[in-house]
């Protein structure tokens, strides 16, 4: 009888975020979950918001690592063993983040602020020009699937959209693709930032190659302030009063009273680092959903999707 | 010889409006422009913003009207003889007023500037929920070419867009079209007046047709001011905290301290009427040339386009 065979027992998944209830019961249909301080000797994977090197050295058997952000900066990748498959949620947050991005874009270029400020204030002069967006360039910086969607919504307003990335990318509504980051960017008013933060990006932005851009150029970052050089923006913020730097991303990550310096420049639009899942319950649960169907395609015997490619961080 | 012959001397326009150099030259080709202070009496055509009653007294060989303005809203309509065909520039200045639409419904749906006001005063917890636009439905009132740009913008984001005017309008990209307001903005979060300002128009957003929309709902306004019930938004925008009025444009027209009440309110977005000709030289320029060209037509003999129905404002 079939029953008397030992049955291939299910495969072990540390579950080391809070899981709502309904994606807890369906993960636990395809995997037995036990948390971070169980015995993890032979669990296969992991779901996470980052990797505790301590659980690593005791998950001995652990094969592949889900994360829920969309970015893997963060991880500590000199302790994952070369073996580990790890998989981003790049892509999950996509839209509200794009979205954001937009925003912010329009917000500066358009002034929204500056006026609202003087309104208030009981300035009425209008006393900048509002540019026309419409037939204008941007540089739309990684075309990943945020920088594609920021893509698709600019070209959609007129926009002649200069796409940057390593490597040219399919079906992006671009004017124009270049791999050559000072081609992207030099005269160019408008651009946004929505690169994954890595070893190729980090500190990319330098004064020199911002200082190409328009006297009165807009630079959105929603991707990772650390792609942007601090002290370059700084210098480039205080020598051009019109420059306006639109970002929701800050390299001191959740201590925002030391970047008060950058925040508090009249040029500088800051909002806390809302635009995608620490902005909205509702994106966070569209990721931990996105990070759990992953991991049960991993768990399914697939290729799960998203893989970080190890030599970008290493 | 063809010479002997009395020529037909060239139909004299009285221009009222500073044309740029090159305009001026163009209309002189095809027209004897005069001032509104010369002799005016065998005048046919007129461009100007506004139409001084004065100014129609004395040229009473007037038959065509073309305004600078996109909206006529501001004519002194009881002097115009009905026989005076008058031709809006509707449209001249569509593409910055959507884009300056779009920018305000963004900029209060993420909030942008309730997050740069908390971040400035050193208060980095993110306190509201940034909602989601894609997927969301928005209510466009009025579609014509303002109302359809910025249809266009937001289907693009993947919003439902529910389009409203007096007839249905071809080509625009709607997700549901209807005649009803109550209809377009009963629970609706997001909704963006862009009607003209006619007899039909004058005060139709109330209290309660805006109290039906959802109790964290975006109002945008790139129209007119007179479109919403003064005491009603106020009133609404008093009892719901979270319910954002965006808009470019003033009851008080360019007075703006004697609505400093609805200004000052920490839920309302204001702007100094800068979406369109007065927030850009651009645009104006562009605006002039558009109605330098359609006043061009008339004198050609061509049906001149944005005839405007006398019936809407009389």
């Amino acid at each position: 009888m079939a029953g008397s065979f030992p049955t291939s027992p299910m495969r072990k998944v540390i579950v080391a975020v809070r899981l709502p209830r309904e994606l807890h019961e369906e993960l636990g249909r395809v995997a037995r979950i036990v948390g971070p301080e169980d015995d993890v000797e032979d669990a296969e994977a992991l779901l996470c918001l980052n990797v505790d090197p301590g659980l690593l050295r005791r998950a001995r058997g652990l094969r592949f690592i889900q994360v829920v952000t969309a970015g893997v900066d963060h991880l500590p990748w000199e302790h994952i063993p070369p073996g580990v498959v790890v998989s981003s949620n790049a892509g999950s947050n996509a839209a509200p983040v794009a979205e954001f991005a937009v925003a912010l874009l329009l917000a500066a270029a358009k002034r929204i602020l500056h006026f609202d400020r003087n309104m208030k204030g009981g300035v009425a002069r209008p006393d900048v020009e509002v540019p026309v967006l419409s037939g204008s360039e941007v540089a739309v910086l990684g075309l990943g699937e945020i920088g594609r969607r920021v893509a698709s919504m600019l070209s959609a307003m007129g926009m002649r959209v200069v796409g940057f990335s390593r490597r040219p990318k399919e079906g992006v509504p671009l004017h124009r693709f270049t791999t050559d980051l000072g081609d992207a960017l030099s005269g160019q008013r408008y651009a946004v930032v929505a690169l994954s933060l890595n070893k190729y990006t980090r500190g990319l932005l330098t004064y020199d190659v911002l200082s190409s851009m328009a006297e009165e150029g807009v630079l959105v970052n929603v991707a990772r302030a650390e792609i942007v050089d601090r002290e370059g923006i700084k210098r480039l913020l205080l020598e051009r009063p019109r420059f306006v730097y639109a970002t929701d991303v800050w390299w001191s990550r959740d201590d925002y009273s030391r970047d008060s310096d950058v925040i508090g420049l009249p040029n500088v639009i800051a909002t806390p680092w809302v635009a995608g899942g620490y902005g909205s319950r509702e994106v966070y649960m569209a990721m931990l959903r996105s990070a759990v169907e992953n991991l049960a395609r991993y768990l399914r015997g697939e290729q799960p999707r998203n893989i970080v490619p190890r030599e970008d961080y290493v």
